[in-house]
């Protein structure tokens, strides 16, 4: 067989059997030989930050990676962002990024570049197939590379694939060799109890990773309950479990400030799953490293069966504390960022998925929606705006019979729009909320925060603002269905419509800019 | 003053005058200070290959380069493939990075990556300032280093651009000192005119770069007069002058076949500006290299006097040849991108300039068009596609006062029709075509040209297509007027309309896929 067709057996064996792709020339035979690999889904995206954006929320809904295909150097930079924000998730994604024949790269044609380069930014492996006898073993290697979300320890691995390499024959498939999984350390396991149980009160528990899920909260709630520790989230997490029955825990904040007054007074932080919290940018005279002065770090790693270890050394037979059941009622009048928190809580189904990219206008969310039927929360992990849509995407090819929510700000949808058209291509249930306020709200407050005092109507302050953009028609002109809502009643009768249909839907929710975020 | 300023006055003192900009928090103190230095106009953009691609195309008419402001890696990702066309087109560009304070980069904060890494791919010069009382001269360096289009020298030269620099006092403004010009080698000028007097009729002069504008035309055309020689044209042209009264000369074609035929039995390549000709793509069992078997090539480099000189020693007193005025008739009934081509020839006004990435449906254009008044033709110069609106936007920040016209395949339009909203938002006098074919027409042709034999129904040709797309209602929701033409009277009266009209139009030109495109 040629070598594009044991790719993708090696990939369809490893239980890779879905490819976000925005192929070129190069990919030809990659996509001929869908033909022949019935096993692997090919989804289109019209841009490459689709495609990886989608694999990242595949996996992290899917607990295994979806493939990509990009088009050279130039696709892979395309993608470069979306994969910035998987490798901050840890989640495990196999980036296949064709490029020219090996023998045609010495005439440094139009689109040759420097692919190792730019993708080791964003990558954990890098491998360049060089014969086509490779192909299966090296595809093979590069799933293994990327790991597993379920064992907090995926990442992109980027496979390059040359196209004569697909092209040639004398390929095999080969099968995927686990990577080792990491074992808890029982020594640092046994420190950490110690100290739970000698200063709980003066401690702060910091999960994140895979410890987000069930499992990991209801650990981490019970050793809280047995010695008074305090639980704390990571600022942005790549899936929590979150609502009725799961115990709820509050995140670190994004704003350094608020963040050091979560952990003023603390003198012990156990990190478990989470990295030792950091402001998110720099500000003039102001922290970068969050931990207080004098407080000690003890890591645990990500390991999912640290907080069950734990919680049996120092909590047996403790029951976690869980949420009840609860939500907002529906709000009427103008629509503002709040109310649309309060429609959101109001009416999330059962088992939803969110992709959570709505920026200042997301403020209120999480305590709207926080006793709402179970659902799994997504975030923006690696800062790198235009998550939220592809993400939703591939959340929802991953978990068909679920509803997927896309909160979006205006600001950040535009990124990455084009993926709304794979949505509607793919017929998925997906529906997308833009909070519009016309603005990058969030710039307008950092511009204070950074300590600068541009004038209201000048120039730089003019750069922050978005006039003039329609979601109802940039939606409908992708094939998505969409309407607009001026009042918190025309949201909760929209998105009441739009959870009961098939396939995707966009609402704008026309909102004012949440120029108080701080208050 | 701090770097902020210090870097804009450099700009601003350099030549460097627009901005194009997508900001973020790590550039807010930069953002701040376009309102104390208000010789720098900062456009905003709302995706990063908005803002490179709009760079590339503001210096190819500008002849001078613009800068760009990015967001730390995950916007220089982004604004990666358009870099890669700049760096293809030999496009003078400032590219601006804004990184994390110095202090904040140990910590690893969400948004840290590799940017020079990243950079490196696509620049010829990366520079990081460390110390604010470098901001000026690393920026002056910077401006230096891009060079400038006249010279046939331009380049992407990078500025990593930390906050804390931008936020610290004590900078101040530097001046550009310009690089030096690159001579023409006499040497090889001699040889070239003995080779021309000698073997006129069995030589080719591919000309490209700087040569593409009317002195390098009129003195290629005079050589050919002089000696016999054929002139031939890169196939991709950052910039081409044409029309009425300018020499016409043909360009080295797309597909390796037809560029073989040009060169069959070419004894002599001589390179004025261009490179020596290869396959965009390899393909199986056929030539990388285009040069034929036997055929000597020498190099004249890329120096805009080098044709003029060499006219002066081989064809003294001797005339060019230029193309005379004319213009396809209108066409009638149902629209093809053919009678598009003869719309757009028959409509072209004077001093138009022409953003062409109509790919396959571009077939027809530079025939249609040989004979319209003078204008100038800019080409996709490194295959990453993407390039077409962002570029047509640039080139209308350039010169004001002339119409642009960006001929756009639908496919090669998703990729960065954000673009339109800059064209809204500063009201830029574009009229955008889209060539809606409904599919990646391109692909379904290259899907055989490699070999592969994928059924007509099947998956593979399934994801080449792109159904669906409604341009008419994206480029209204990005605030550009649009309309959709089904026959070739209404592309007539629309683009008649859209000519006379100010500010940004756009039409979509509905047209049957053009899968015979090599017959």
């Amino acid at each position: 067989m040629n070598g594009a067709r044991a790719v993708l057996e090696t990939l369809t064996g490893g239980g890779v059997d879905v490819c976000f792709t925005n192929p070129g020339t190069s990919e030809m035979h990659f996509v001929a030989a869908l033909d022949e690999v019935p096993q692997m889904r090919g989804v289109l995206c019209l841009f490459e930050g689709g495609a990886t954006g989608a694999a990242d929320g595949y996996a992290r809904m899917a607990d295994r990676p979806a493939a990509t295909l990009l088009h050279l150097g130039p696709g892979l930079g395309n993608g470069l962002a979306n994969l910035h924000n998987a490798r901050r998730a840890g989640t495990p994604v196999v980036n296949i990024v064709g490029d020219h024949a090996t023998h045609h790269k010495v005439f440094d044609a139009p689109l040759e570049s420097d692919i190792e380069a730019a993708a080791g930014t964003v990558s954990r492996w890098v491998r360049r197939c060089v014969s086509v006898r490779d192909a299966g073993q090296d595809t093979a290697n590069t799933i293994a590379a990327a790991g597993s979300t379920a064992q907090a320890t995926g990442g992109v691995a980027t496979l390059i694939l040359p196209a004569d390499v697909c092209w040639s024959r004398g390929a095999c498939a080969a099968p995927v060799t686990p990577g080792q999984t990491t074992a808890v350390d029982e020594n640092v396991l046994e420190e950490a109890a110690r100290l739970l149980n000698r200063e709980g009160k003066h401690t702060v528990v910091l999960i994140g990773g895979d410890l987000m899920r069930r499992p990991g909260l209801e650990a981490a709630s019970r050793i809280a309950a047995a010695t008074g520790a305090r639980i704390l989230a990571e600022n942005t997490p790549a899936r929590q479990e979150r609502g009725a029955g799961i115990p709820l825990v509050e995140r670190l904040a994004y704003l350094g400030e608020k963040a050091t007054a979560q952990l003023t007074g603390v003198r012990h932080l156990v990190l478990a799953g989470a990295r030792s919290p950091v402001s998110f940018f720099a500000y003039p005279n102001k922290p970068s490293n969050l931990v207080p002065t004098g407080c000690a770090v003890l890591d645990l790693g990500g390991v999912p069966m640290a907080l069950e270890e734990l919680a049996h050394l120092v909590a047996p037979g403790v029951r976690p504390v869980t949420i009840s059941a609860q939500r907002p009622g529906l709000p009427n009048g103008a629509l503002t960022a709040q109310k649309a928190a309060a429609v959101i809580g109001a009416l999330m189904p059962e088992a939803a998925i969110v992709s959570d990219e709505a920026v200042t206008s997301g403020w209120w969310l999480p305590q709207a929606t926080v006793g709402c039927p179970p659902h799994d929360w997504l975030t923006l992990t690696g800062g790198a705006i235009g998550q939220g849509i592809p993400l939703a995407t591939g959340a929802a090819i991953a978990c068909p019979n679920r509803p997927v929510i896309s909160l979006q700000a205006d600001g950040s949808a535009m990124y990455t729009l084009q993926a709304l058209w794979t949505q509607a291509r793919e017929s998925l249930n997906v529906t997308t909320v833009i909070f519009s306020n016309a603005s990058y709200a969030i710039l307008g407050m950092e511009l204070g925060r950074v300590g600068t005092r541009p004038s209201t109507d000048g120039r730089a302050r003019a750069l922050l603002g978005l006039p003039g953009l329609d979601f109802v028609s940039l939606a409908e002109g992708l094939g998505v269905p969409a309407s607009r809502a001026i009042t918190a009643d025309d949201l909760a009768k929209q998105l009441s419509r739009a959870l009961t249909e098939p396939g995707p839907c966009l609402i704008e929710a026309v909102v004012p800019s949440q120029s108080s975020f701080l208050d």
